[in-house]
């Protein structure tokens, strides 16, 4: 089983310092194969992602929300952890046995890769993809949240990655209350694993959809996430960095608020300002 | 076709300021589905990448050297931008034909996706995979860095952002002779993107494998960065932050240099320090 950090020997050149050799703790990283299929017939794999080793099965369980095949751990019979078949000592591999009745992941015959939202081959293509697998109206959660709380959420994320203050190289997503508490934190090597990985718990935790929450992500925002939080039923995206233009479009169709460049006391909102309250001015 | 920003209406909300509705400038995001076959025969979807307009034969040409489907511009005989088949107004599908006797991407029968280098359950069989399919002996390239002049590097690829100067949200990837002259640079959404941008340019002007140069990137070094470099024969990799353990593992397993944290007169080597000359004690 891997581990979410491991050491290396490696030369530090400071051309005011010294150049010295010493070990160092890096980011783990390693593929993860999921393969889904129905509890009693094949499961092939679908996709695999590079990713710190860590909650694979919160990851696989929040891929599978993300990408609407599944929308709770009801429709998953077993989820579980084996070893590649060729490779007994690894455990790279998380096997999911779907309910009876929830369709297995599609993929077009015609093409060589799993069928995402983003096979679309323009933009608004892919919006529509992502409008007709969510299961929720976002723009009907009634959730409001204070400028004065989204400010706080930077530093109470950053101080919680504990895997980053080893490393200094992962991303976090965190998921909060509308009042501004953490509730669940992941790291990973990608973004998208890491808001997987808290989809994936949210999931597990009966807490789908995540209603009255807040999504805040290191870096930027792309469509990704924001597909990702408007299936797991998130209202509210927020990013330290930039989002892009799909990014924006996709959080205005689908009625979510997406905020971004959050940092120092401000920031900007791309779609849905009604639902953050600024102080009176 | 598409643009590298576009502008969308935003609300600043400044907590120790004004909140203020105003135009802003964002990075583009659009889907790009690249389409693979002989130049005879049927061209089949082979993958989709969400990036930001622009360059994109040098995106598809440089995804393809760099998953080892092509090692040069004579393994292709056209490739064109062309509009997808329902969607006459868009140009988000690049179409490449192959020439005669060039394999064309394997996609293994029993999967659901194209079976890239990550296939591999285990690191150590991601490792392999790449080592197996690039072309390039690394260790036998004789370049030296000074590290004078790595600790150019990233001022240097930063004036060079033009995009980002307008958005504050795009990755950049630069190829730097090791003189530290930047001979090439380009900003997309998806930091794999940009070095695809940077390695196809390099293909199509016949500048690869791009021995005795320097590959810079923003952010960090994944495992997928160090086989691109590998893949376009490029002998240094630096990066603005951290890399993950596969990466240096990989780029050990090469003959890779991989150079990171590199900001504020000092760096790391994480592989291949025999390459970096450092000044004197």
């Amino acid at each position: 089983m891997g581990r979410v950090t491991a050491r290396r020997r490696i030369t530090r050149v400071d051309l005011d310092g010294a150049t010295r050799t010493r070990p160092d703790t890096l980011a783990a990283e390693e593929p993860l194969e999921i393969r889904v299929g129905p509890a009693g017939g094949p499961r092939p794999p679908l996709a695999v992602t590079m990713r710190t080793p860590g909650n694979d099965l919160d990851l696989a369980i929040g891929f599978l929300v993300t990408e609407g095949v599944i929308a709770s751990p009801d429709d998953v019979v077993t989820a579980q952890l084996c070893a590649g078949d060729n490779e007994p000592n690894t455990y790279n591999v998380v096997d999911v046995a779907l309910a009876p009745g929830v369709e297995p992941p599609t993929t077009d015959p015609s093409r060589n890769f799993y069928t995402t939202s983003s096979c679309g081959v323009c933009g608004k293509a892919s919006i529509d993809a992502v409008r007709v697998r969510s299961r929720h109206d976002l723009g009907a959660d009634p959730v409001t949240v204070d400028a004065t709380t989204l400010v706080t959420l930077p530093d109470t994320l950053r101080a919680a990655q504990k895997a980053f203050d080893a490393t200094g190289g992962l991303h976090a997503a965190g998921l909060f209350t509308a009042a501004g508490d953490l509730v669940c934190v992941r790291e990973d090597v990608g973004r998208h694993n890491a808001v997987d990985k808290v989809v994936g718990w949210a999931a597990r935790n009966g807490r789908l959809p995540a209603t009255g929450h807040v999504l805040m992500v290191s870096g930027r925002a792309s469509f990704e996430l924001v597909q990702k939080a408007t299936l797991a039923g998130i209202p509210v995206l927020a990013a330290v960095s930039a989002p892009s233009t799909l990014a924006v479009d996709l959080a205005a169709e689908s009625g979510l608020t997406l905020v971004g460049f959050l940092r120092d006391r401000a920031f900007n909102i791309y779609a849905g300002d009604k639902r953050v309250i600024t102080p009176p001015r």
